[in-house]
């Protein structure tokens, strides 16, 4: 266990489902806490602000730092400040995008923006579509907080934040810039903090996202089951996570000891 | 000239540009209902009415009956009618689907239908676009008016339904049945008025809406410059329109006699 000291944990079907705590992710979490590791949260979600990720983990028993947590919000804004430092931006996004841009010092602007950065947005209107896409066409640089197609709620899939991407995509014929997860720059941001690759490890319940991030990034990566793709699904892929989990129990089972 | 009894003209880039009329098409149309013949104006838009377009020609000098404009909201609605009549139907739209399928007799319902309808509409919320969403996933039948990607306005090009339509593409991982050209439906219904495929002829100044749909529906077409597809362009396709006229004044001197 002491391999790892920067543990990185995917959260909606990884640490909790919806609203819903996962017992053997508290219980993993706790003992990581208790042997001294602060593990970091990864997640596509950039609709919510560090800070209310935080309440929400407290309600479920963990007490964590907003500095342990990495939304694809917040990696838009490192990645913006990393390529575009000053730079006008155009936001199409909720209060956890908008927090973390003006975090980042940016100014928020109405028009002629050098850089348009989206995420998902349940206020999404024609007039905001537009924007982006003249700006988009005049040349700012395009930017996706996350390529999630679809989210999931209590009816079904919903449009997520890759669909609005697709809309604009179609629209201006350019292609966006994605940060969230498959693509490994929230772990990049993470290991800016002072890691070592092997001392990295992504875990997660989808392969298509959690673990190719951690592929992608070069680190070793955890399955766990119970969320979006199952065992049997991440048995077929070409590439394999370094540990298939049923669930963060294993890790004393089955993990790096 | 007596060849054709179905002269279908398209509108934007044709018969107008924006509230603009192009006189040379002004002329020709004056000049074939001097001769008895009321052609058809076929367009992608379905945001407007058949009386809204009435109007509009009529401001130009162009005096035509409803029963000569084939919009995609006209041909979505008979398309309904005949694959789909007396079912319940979701629209996202503007003015001219709602009446053009009011006036088919159909229920417009916001939950469970069996089909779904889209077309542009520039008052579109997150919610329609997930209640559209839900629905065909659930396994509505998903129409979409047209396919236009983006449409061009004093500024530029901002989204067309085209590109809505692959939001939603993207989201359900399902194909909508499209209606507007290239598609051969407008030219169909029109057809179904009386007609030969002989004795139709579509005229248009776009390569890859216009001029397709007569090509794929099987009957001649006439481009005309001064639109979107430039001469050169057109020039190099594989299938080429029957005619290629600089303007309407090219009918007498190089449109069948």
């Amino acid at each position: 266990m002491d391999i790892y000291k920067a543990i990185c944990l995917d959260l909606d079907g990884t640490v909790y489902r919806g609203s819903e705590a996962i017992p053997e992710a508290i219980d993993f979490i706790s003992s990581l806490q208790k042997n001294g590791i602060e593990p970091y949260f990864v997640t596509n979600n950039s609709s919510m602000t560090a800070d209310q990720f935080s309440l929400k983990l407290s309600r479920m028993g963990i007490h964590t730092k907003n500095d342990r947590i990495m939304t694809s919000a917040i990696a838009s804004a490192n990645y913006c400040k990393e390529h575009f430092d000053g730079a006008s931006v155009m936001m199409i996004g909720e209060q956890g995008l908008k927090d973390a841009l003006t975090m980042e010092g940016f100014e928020l602007t109405a028009t002629q923006p050098d850089v348009v950065v989206v995420g998902i947005d349940r206020g999404i209107t024609y007039k905001k579509l537009s924007e982006a896409s003249l700006a988009i066409r005049e040349g700012a640089h395009f930017i996706a907080t996350n390529g999630d197609k679809a989210f999931p709620t209590e009816r079904g899939l919903v449009p997520g934040n890759g669909s609005f991407i697709k809309l604009l995509e179609t629209t201006t014929d350019k292609t966006a810039i994605y940060i969230g997860k498959p693509e490994p720059h929230m772990l990049h941001f993470i290991q800016q903090q002072g890691y070592r690759k092997e001392e990295m490890i992504m875990i997660g319940d989808n392969y298509d996202t959690d673990i190719q991030a951690g592929i992608r990034f070069g680190i070793d990566t955890i399955h766990v089951e119970g969320g979006v793709t199952n065992a049997k699904t991440v048995l077929k892929q070409l590439q394999q996570p370094t540990y298939l989990f049923e669930n963060l129990n294993d890790w004393n089972k089955k993990g790096p000891q």
